[in-house]
């Protein structure tokens, strides 16, 4: 066992390593150094993989005798993540690298000029590499499940289907009607906020929440994002805009959300492969909860309003507290998944992930998405593209081969309520501890309920055992019909 | 050789990663991310140290055919560094890690308490372990060969005992001289520089003078130094200090002169242990040359001073460029090696070269260390040092192993000057284009003799080829005489 660990612990470096390349890629990289820090990634990951899947690892996984719970759910974890990078040719993976290589160029000249076809014949490479992909990994009901698993391990099409149907159905009349009344003007939210005054209120919320800054730090980025380095080295990064106050705020609590899970992971589980998220979706329901569910909540803006008054006050002196909590909360369907409100978000989800699943089926050919793209952007959303470079040009997930990643998004967004109605069920008090800038409590029952057991537990696992049932749409709906039914009365 | 040359660059990119990861340690990282920082590094060290002295590496090296002359180069450097990597048992170096890990913390509260007893078992710890060292790696004198060899190729201990007495001789006269005349106030130089303005004015210069900051970039960290994760990603960090010009302006140029030195390295070299300064005292050359040869100048500062007074209004008003130049060359002994002068410097050096090698030699025992640093430190500068801590305690080498390492200083002093009267003797109008703030025609000849040969040629082969001898004192002591002269009869 511990020959075995140690090794896993030498994977494991190789992985946080390759974790801080490409973050300082992002953050601080100057650019000439692209090309030698691919090459250097792609050493890094080539180790961790070949180091992973060699007869040596196999060999000390058989050997480890009686072993700790904790060692077992290791040993299990391992194989798993040793059988799936086993089943995958590596020329395959080679293919696909290059593949992305290539589509993320087209895709950002498709995008800057407004030529779909220009990443056509790109995105059909990928999505017939994702097939084998998908052939290659196996699957029992169709090709899209492999996929899927691969971010979210364990879900299946057929029952993602069934729950996005059913939230879809009360969702699209449900956001026109909110779209319709038009809930708030946004007007307080593009002011003057100084980038300054935006960086340390950010980092002084996420603080409060929970983001530990002797474990983390926060840089700028193009694309914020979170990454770990090591359950104490969890780092977030944002972005800064002169008028606008919710891309650093809201992005900010949500990366935090992120780090806080990877920080809250039980320390025993350092240098093994368990000390990650254990699911896509599970990560998001943590940045969300924090982004949304605290932060887009009445009872937060009663902490955080007044300290928010003081420091912006160009921007929000003579704003009252429910003007603002108006303008977060505003719905306004849009064609950009990245500045959908609340409500319309999972909207933009579903539709990639039925494009996914149909280009994959066969059914749907990559040279009729950008119709089959606008008509249900329009069906749902009531809003049409006006070019393909805001309609099925926006995102980079598919120039980079990651089908199969959007549902995450949606799955995340559903499994944040579903949480925290369990912890509001065991926390009768919640409202008015985060009244108070209290988030102790929110954070003991996640740490214990979700963090600490990293890949231990699955996140349906992990679901069932804290909330009593897999995820589901009905308390995300019933949340947004009661937060939007009490904004109206208000 | 295409199997060799994807191994050595796996081998690179391992070790450019570690460097990615201490660099990140010593500028961002939070504090809690320490420990486990420390394992990646190891685990990146450690499997580029395995993979380099595997017997496929060997097999490889074997199989090479008939090749080009860098092929060639590549193949006796990567031989020799096989053979140095072989000789040195695994437990040698974990001995000496974990002695050196707890020398440290031992040496920090040995300073911080001014008691050296605290220091000093472990320092004999280290000096055995060293001696060790130096019986596995071998030598054909005497032990600290091969110490001094690790840092500087190919030097012996004779010969730079040789050169340096010849300095020693000769310096220590010349600096009673100086320090007694007091050359200049430093008035000047302690005014208020905020910091804002002393980062731009040190990058402006450090640009103009050829970092390339397309691949480069500076951060802050508390000890000053320059990194590589490329050719074309070479950084430097400084440290500011609010109320002194000269840590930050003159530390910047002597960081930026070793990143130019990598910047301008043969971009065929790159991903193969060639693509690196040849030695330590070579590396320091070019970092002292920009720091003292150009940025201490006349006709440097004839060019920059201006600029100077516009970045700095509060401080440089009223200075005359000829007071100022004053001030950035004044000599004043003191018993602090980082703030030593471009005089006294050296002895600063020669002392610890004496002391270490008679550690070695077992001539002097570690407990008798205070008494005979202080005695040399009064004899060669004249000042006796209060206490340990401002002492023998003063500086980390000795707490991390690194025996062997100080002489490179001196020895890069020494080179700096060769080099420079060399470019001098090709480039007659030099001091004009200094004059004018064209660092050009230096810069190419540096890239031409010194820069582009990375590890391909030794420190001496280059000196040879390019001043027509090895490291000598004359042309150091006749530039200080020169120089100092000039400024008397000013």
């Amino acid at each position: 066992m511990e020959s075995l660990r140690t090794r896993l612990a030498r994977i494991t470096h190789l992985n946080q390593a390759a974790a801080v390349l490409e973050w300082d890629m992002e953050t601080h990289m100057p650019a000439g150094g692209a090309e030698a820090r691919s090459q250097q990634v792609a050493t890094l990951r080539s180790l961790a993989h070949e180091l992973l899947v060699s007869d040596k690892t196999t060999t000390l996984l058989e050997a480890a005798g009686p072993v700790s719970e904790l060692d077992a759910d290791l040993i299990r974890v391992v194989r798993r993540d040793i059988e799936k990078a086993s089943r995958v040719p590596s020329s395959l993976i080679a293919a696909m690298a290059e593949a992305a290589g290539r589509a993320k160029g087209a895709w950002q000249e498709a995008r800057s000029t407004d030529t779909f076809s220009t990443f056509a014949p790109h995105l059909e490479r990928i999505v017939d590499l994702c097939i084998q992909h998908a052939e290659a990994l196996g699957y029992e009901d169709q090709p899209y499940d492999a996929l899927l698993d691969q971010y979210e391990e364990g879900a299946t099409t057929r029952q993602v289907s069934e729950v996005f149907e059913e939230v879809r159905s009360q969702l699209v009349p449900f956001a026109k009607e909110m779209g319709k009344t038009g809930v708030a003007c946004e007007g307080p939210l593009h002011r003057e906020y100084p980038e300054d005054a935006q960086w340390a209120f950010g980092l002084k919320m996420a603080e409060r929440i929970g983001y530990d800054m002797n474990r983390g730090r926060q840089d700028v980025s193009a694309h914020p994002f979170s990454t770990s380095f090591s359950i104490s080295d969890v780092r977030i990064t944002t972005r800064l805009e002169k008028r606008f106050f919710n891309p650093a705020f809201f992005g900010t609590l949500h990366e935090a959300g992120h780090a806080i899970y990877e920080q809250g992971i039980d320390p025993a589980l350092e240098g093994t492969p368990l000390a990650d998220g254990t699911s896509l979706g599970m990560h998001e329901s943590q940045s969300r909860m924090w982004e949304n569910l605290v932060g887009r909540s009445l009872p937060f803006w009663e902490y955080a309003f007044p300290q928010a008054q003081e420091a912006f006050p160009a921007a929000l002196q003579g704003v009252s507290l429910d003007d603002f909590y108006r303008a977060i909360n505003a719905v306004s369907p849009s064609t950009i998944r990245v500045e959908a409100d609340e409500v319309t978000y999972n909207l933009h989800i579903m539709l990639r992930f039925e494009l996914e699943q149909q280009m994959i089926a066969g059914k749907v050919a990559v040279s009729d998405l950008p119709r089959e793209w606008n008509d249900r952007m329009e069906a749902w959303l009531g809003v049409r593209p006006l070019n393909d470079a805001e309609g099925v040009l926006q995102d980079i997930h598919w120039s980079l081969g990651a089908i199969g990643y959007f549902p995450t998004y949606a799955l995340g967004n559903l499994m944040s309520v579903q949480l925290f109605d369990a912890a509001y069920a065991a926390l009768p008090d919640l409202d008015d501890h985060i009244r108070h800038g209290d988030f102790s409590a929110l954070l003991s029952w996640l740490r214990e309920n979700v963090h600490q057991w990293g890949r231990r537990r699955t996140a349906s696992q992990i679901l069932t055992a804290s909330t009593g049932a897999d995820v589901s749409a009905g308390p995300w709906m019933a949340y947004l019909r009661r937060k939007y039914e009490a904004m109206a009365s208000r």
